[in-house]
């Protein structure tokens, strides 16, 4: 007989805990992921988007890098596991480069190779910071720092770093963040930053590095911009190992060699914490991809230099372009984009009537005139909705048409669209 | 005047907290991964080592593959950043495998390309697991899923597996564990296992999915050495789809398709973690390698297909050649090497007599003769100085090579190095 006897129900499901996401998933989406998406979405239909939202160099990898590359794959040897913090040949070439750009003697056993400056971050804030502890970063920012640490049970301290102190964290916002909140373990560091592009200059690095030894913060310096600068003097950035080893360093091939897809970055490991990245690394990410490293070694050269400092003169003439065409814009409260390839400004007026966010306008410039920008809530919690930033790295070409469309777009008309 | 004046010492430093790592850092290095160390220094320095240490295929990935990775590279085309859980076109052909393979009809948007299966662990452990959950695996096990688990603050219950249950988890096992620790969360199978190369059995998965869905327990099936297997009937494993897609699959390019180095695999997302998983992934990884990506798209051919099933054929016969040679090697506790390409044993008496620890054991025979092993305490934080791995993924001839010297290593003097 089989009549509905509910005490004959198995009886394990209804103590069962629900399934579903874990508490410290609920991170905010990564907004220019998403863009990205609805880029890749709107091209496969045929439509011929602009996308100036990701930090995305058009011109790709120096010629070196992917010949060798090329050659790796079409030998077809096997491409197993490397060392866990990298090929040697290509730790000692990351170490040299300090010694090219900064004057630095860095010792290899110092570099480890991580996928992306991502992977370096993961490592890098397991092996400095436990649960609970507070880690401070200038707002705006960059996300990932914040969605990263949150993940990872850190507290995460914005600092309120507006146009007064260029948007860069000083002594005295760290002093009223630790009298707010309580001690500070870290600082994340960002010069050039993003989405600013300002830069600190010597001066306030030797200070937030002197001021991090002292009160025993670890600094956390993300230099994944370095070498895209537009001005004179320490034109590609200061390191922070240039006032402590106690920070740990954070770069990438992607920006200034122009290889974001490749999945290759580096970091400096203070010397106290390169046991535990390493012990970490094999674990988390077994390795870096092999065949990056191979051709990453490529990316020293002279001739590779060369090529990439053309690429930044790119950057620099689209950056031209843009500055030139500010008041046909509109866009007001710009940041001075000293480095990296990044215009953070808001929307005028007229724009902030008709859409009330920056949300709103991005997502009416991608759907009507095929520009992608990002809206400013993916670096700012605050002020986001106010801020848009436009990614000039797809060059000066990009740029040019992008800035038609924007005004056009800003100068016709603007049907309110039941949301 | 600059003489010394105490009390005009800066005192910020004495209040200051000590540096060093994190408290969730203090996993135990990944001892295969500091052995490939030293097969490289050795090799370096001149020394023939036969590497049987680490799952690596000698083989290589597809043709197609390296052509096609060959090809995306020599074409100079900048390579950005891909949608966060990967190619459209990639996400589709993975999903259609599981057609081929299981007879399952998967969503592609329930596939999230990753950066090896090690950066889906990263994400699935953060989507599902909260700090202070219990995740259980069966002992001996793969060291990343503790080392990664207890990292994000959750609490490994270890399963004491033995050769009774082939090494793998029960409901029995977990019902125990349960009793002991508390309710479970999570439950990480791997089927092949890895070190021991024992499968579940369609019953045996089929009866642990029920006990998961009954008791709230996530379970995450790691299917990586699925279609490098050597039985008869489910032939390439079962997936834990097949049962529940409450599930979370892992798989990975890098053993049937032979592309370890490469760093790309997947996950079949469960849908109340797939939003989790995407908005993780953006700040966590941004992408999986884009190039790897590209190529992988080729690995779903016939042809390709038709040389991995080639490959798994000269594993086969590697397999075949290490259970001739048992009685000559004299090693005993052998595990059943269903799948994967792994032998899990004892060294003999007179090595256990000699050498106490098969860390010291695998260490004198990788200084002496020139064999890289791996010792047991990687999988089993128990019993682990009892056991060693040989991973025979290198092939018929180095297998048979590291044979000849493992048995005249151990019939040889064993001269007592002071430690």
């Amino acid at each position: 007989m089989s009549s509905f006897q509910p005490d004959e129900q198995p009886t394990a499901s209804s103590f069962a805990r629900p399934l579903g996401p874990s508490s410290r998933s609920q991170v905010p989406d990564f907004q220019v992921m998403t863009i990205l998406g609805r880029v890749a979405e709107l091209r496969a239909a045929g439509a011929d988007v602009v996308s100036l939202c990701a930090g995305e160099p058009g011109g790709g990898a120096p010629t070196a890098v992917n010949a060798r590359a090329a050659e790796v794959h079409a030998s077809g040897r096997a491409l197993n596991y490397t060392p866990t913090l990298g090929i040697a040949e290509l730790r000692q070439a990351i170490a040299e480069h300090y010694g090219r750009w900064y004057g630095l003697d860095v010792d290899p056993a110092r570099v480890a190779v991580t996928t992306g400056s991502s992977g370096a971050f993961m490592l890098g804030f397991l092996a400095a910071f436990s649960p609970g502890d507070r880690v401070a970063m200038a707002r705006p920012g960059y996300a990932a720092y914040r969605n990263i640490l949150t993940a990872l049970g850190c507290q995460v301290v914005e600092l309120d770093a507006g146009p007064a102190v260029r948007f860069q964290p000083t002594p005295a916002l760290l002093e009223e963040a630790e009298a707010t909140h309580g001690p500070l373990a870290g600082l994340i560091l960002a010069s050039p930053n993003n989405p600013t592009g300002t830069m600190a200059t010597r001066e306030e690095m030797a200070a937030l590095a002197q001021w991090c030894g002292g009160q025993g913060v670890r600094l956390v310096s993300d230099e994944i911009y370095h070498g895209v600068t537009y001005g004179a003097g320490d034109e590609r950035g200061v390191c922070a190992w240039e006032y402590s080893t106690e920070a740990m360093v954070i770069s990438s091939f992607s920006k200034y060699w122009g290889m974001p897809g490749w999945r290759i970055g580096w970091m400096l490991m203070p010397e106290d914490l390169a046991g535990a990245i390493s012990g970490l690394s094999g674990s988390v990410s077994l390795c870096p991809p092999a065949s990056a490293q191979y051709a990453a070694v490529e990316a020293f050269t002279e001739q590779s230099y060369a090529e990439c400092d053309a690429q930044v003169a790119g950057f620099a003439r689209a950056r031209a372009l843009v500055l030139a065409n500010q008041d046909r814009l509109g866009w007001t409260d710009a940041a001075p984009a000293d480095g990296a390839f990044y215009f953070w400004a808001q929307p005028g007026d007229r724009m902030v009537e008709e859409y009330s966010t920056s949300t709103a306008y991005c997502e009416a410039l991608l759907e009507r005139a095929h520009v992608a920008l990002t809206p400013g809530t993916d670096f700012d919690t605050a002020r986001g909705e106010q801020y848009v930033r436009l990614s000039f790295a797809a060059g000066e070409a990009a740029v040019a048409e992008a800035i038609e469309r924007i005004v056009d777009f800003q100068n016709g008309p603007h049907p309110r669209v039941p949301r």
